[in-house]
């Protein structure tokens, strides 16, 4: 199955999320079939992204954006955050600080872009300015309708410079959210995750499908596509987000750096102290 | 066996390299054990990590030197990039850039400090501005003289706001490098990574020993401890480095953190959302 012409986001369809299923199995038979296809795909995702932090032309942009317990924490553990550190970083955009507060949206963004290299894995993103702002309401409707297009020409300038960027939106049903609500209720250990306005937004599901239906028909452009993941299944949820990254380091073809010293001198450099 | 007490540097007494061996197997019988030990170490650093991470009132910084070869990038892989990478950070530190030379030489470190509940990981750090700026001869002796102290006062201010520092110098002898330099040299993947300038360092070898022995002096404190760890076996230096870092995060021994909703207010809030 082709995940990535499966779950990419075409902006010439408007995209409905309630007519879109959250639990489908795909091309598998069973979840051991699923663990099996994502531990092959990151073992050459580590490969590809090992050519790429060497070849040190280009870079890739992770974004990550989901309703609550959606499972973008558990994707990072188990397939993201498997690529070798010293290339990745992974960085969580909460509510911004006073400072941040005080520069235009994408001020803390721009900061936490990949340099060549590297892979960038936004936990949340500048697309909050679009989503949660507008549901809350807090900025006048005249200032987050401009950012559509300020986030564009933002993720062309970084496109151009070498940057792929790759944004998932995990899509889970209402059901299955609660049901993950139960599990942190009967652990003891996920109690510090609790919050009464995770129920809060439940009652605003309409408004944020909404609100996410105009981000993907605005903003899936060529050089920055978004993908609806279907992830109600956790490991459904982990194939098809593998199997795009995958996809895409292969077409970005990293190569390891052609070498620039020069080979005989190396060898001679080591027989002499071999020597002694 | 206790890899922290072992290994650890007491400033009181001087180090001497050359005398000590850097081809241990320590209480391993074979290379079979030594993986299993770090597996379990790991495991538990995987814990203590998300304790800590949630917690977020402490942070871990850990500072990697070492010759070349001598293991930084693998130790990474293997043992410390196994930490959930939304808590860990590694940063590698090379010559400065031209705006990093406009600025003292801690500027770039201290933006790279960890936040509460966050691990750093430097590859290479501020000790190379005493160590190969002394080789190298880069700033008169006036100046990288005063440096110890400096850093001393910098580390205190970390440990002050809740960072514990550790310290590691993978110790590596000039054969053991020699053969690895050759093994580069064979596997073209490798090939990259070769650089004339790595056999000019091991003309200085007792140089860079001299100023390592300083830094151990001078710069092992109880705040921030230096530890010498033999790494001529990959699968010793990773072990002993799990078995130090675990030791640390048990004497710091995170706590999840109280739980600040109201839990029955959080299961009416559940009940009502399962009830519609």
């Amino acid at each position: 199955m082709d995940f990535y012409q499966q779950h990419i986001v075409d902006p010439d369809k408007r995209v409905r999320l309630k007519e879109i299923d959250s639990k489908i199995m795909g091309p598998f038979a069973d979840k051991q079939e699923g663990y099996d296809f994502t531990a092959d795909a990151v073992a050459q995702i580590q490969e590809l992204q090992y050519r790429m932090f060497t070849e040190s032309k280009q870079s890739l942009l992770i974004v990550l954006q989901a309703p609550d317990a959606a499972g973008k924490d558990g994707l990072i553990r188990k397939v993201l955050g498997q690529m070798n550190p010293q290339g990745c970083r992974t960085y969580p955009f909460k509510a911004p600080s006073r400072i941040e507060r005080a520069h235009d949206f994408l001020w803390r963004i721009h900061q936490c872009t990949p340099a060549t290299g590297m892979v960038s894995i936004f936990n949340r993103s500048h697309y909050e300015d679009v989503l949660v702002v507008r549901v809350e309401d807090l900025v006048p409707k005249s200032v987050w309708s401009q950012r559509y297009e300020i986030i564009n020409q933002f993720e062309k300038l970084l496109a151009e410079r070498g940057t792929r960027i790759l944004k998932f939106y995990l899509h889970i049903s209402l059901e299955e959210q609660l049901e993950r609500f139960r599990e942190r209720l009967e652990r003891p250990e996920k109690h510090w995750k609790l919050n009464p306005a995770d129920y809060e937004a439940r009652d605003n599901w309409e408004a944020y499908h909404e609100a996410y239906e105009d981000v993907f028909a605005r903003c899936s452009t060529p050089e920055a596509p978004w993908f609806i993941i279907p992830a109600d299944r956790k490991w459904y949820r982990n194939a098809a987000v593998a199997s795009i990254v995958l996809e895409t380091l292969k077409r970005m073809d990293p190569q390891f750096p052609e070498v620039e010293v020069d080979l005989d001198e190396m060898r001679t450099l080591y027989e002499r102290a071999a020597a002694r």
